[in-house]
């Protein structure tokens, strides 16, 4: 089993230029879960409310189905679910990032690991 | 097969937190073992020689021994080449590139692939 440590797999889906899912803002469907809405969403990431609901509605334009259905409350208090098609996909992104993880333990990345440094050397200085 | 130009797969090999190898890094050995020299490799690429060579740096500090080999020239003229590393480092990249690419053929994929717009819906305007 290679260090997968040193392995950065962010696989992204796209829709146009706009990215639809990713390691990010499958995170925030989960904290949306969690928390029952954006903002707490938004705090327990430590990330600004204004880029959440713009992550998220960038994620329901992105779909046959918005992912995140909202509903009034209170100033600031509103309540935030995922969808059916929220878990959907969700689900199915999660399974297809556990599998590229897997897929990656071959021998061409095991021969790359045995050559990479742990730390780079100190810079030439140029 | 999914129509895979919605998914963006970019593996990356990290040295702490410097970017050993990835797609653009890449590219660049490529287009130095072509073009003989890191500038003309740069110009190809529409990179300037500035960044092309901090690239080069970067992975020249990351791994076991250094991937590109440069030699004195006249002034801008100087000579650069794949070292044996080099192209190990390139070889095994490129193979984990594409079986990740076909690995990540999957039911979870199509599925995503189905659900997911050609381009996303008007803002909301908020």
């Amino acid at each position: 089993m290679t260090d997968l440590a040193q392995l950065s797999l962010k696989p992204r889906l796209l829709c146009d230029t706009e990215i639809a899912m990713g390691p990010g803002k499958a995170d925030l469907l989960e904290a949306i879960r969690t928390y029952g809405s954006i903002s707490a969403a938004a705090r327990a990431m430590d990330m600004s409310y204004r880029r959440a609901w713009l992550l998220v509605d960038a994620m329901n334009r992105c779909w046959a189905k918005p992912l995140v259905a909202t509903s009034p409350g209170r100033a600031g208090g509103a309540g935030a679910v995922l969808t059916d098609t929220g878990e959907t996909v969700l689900a199915h992104y999660r399974a297809f990032q556990q599998h590229i993880r897997q897929a990656a333990d071959t021998a061409d990345l095991a021969a790359l690991s045995a050559l990479l440094r742990q730390e780079p050397t100190e810079p030439r200085g140029h």
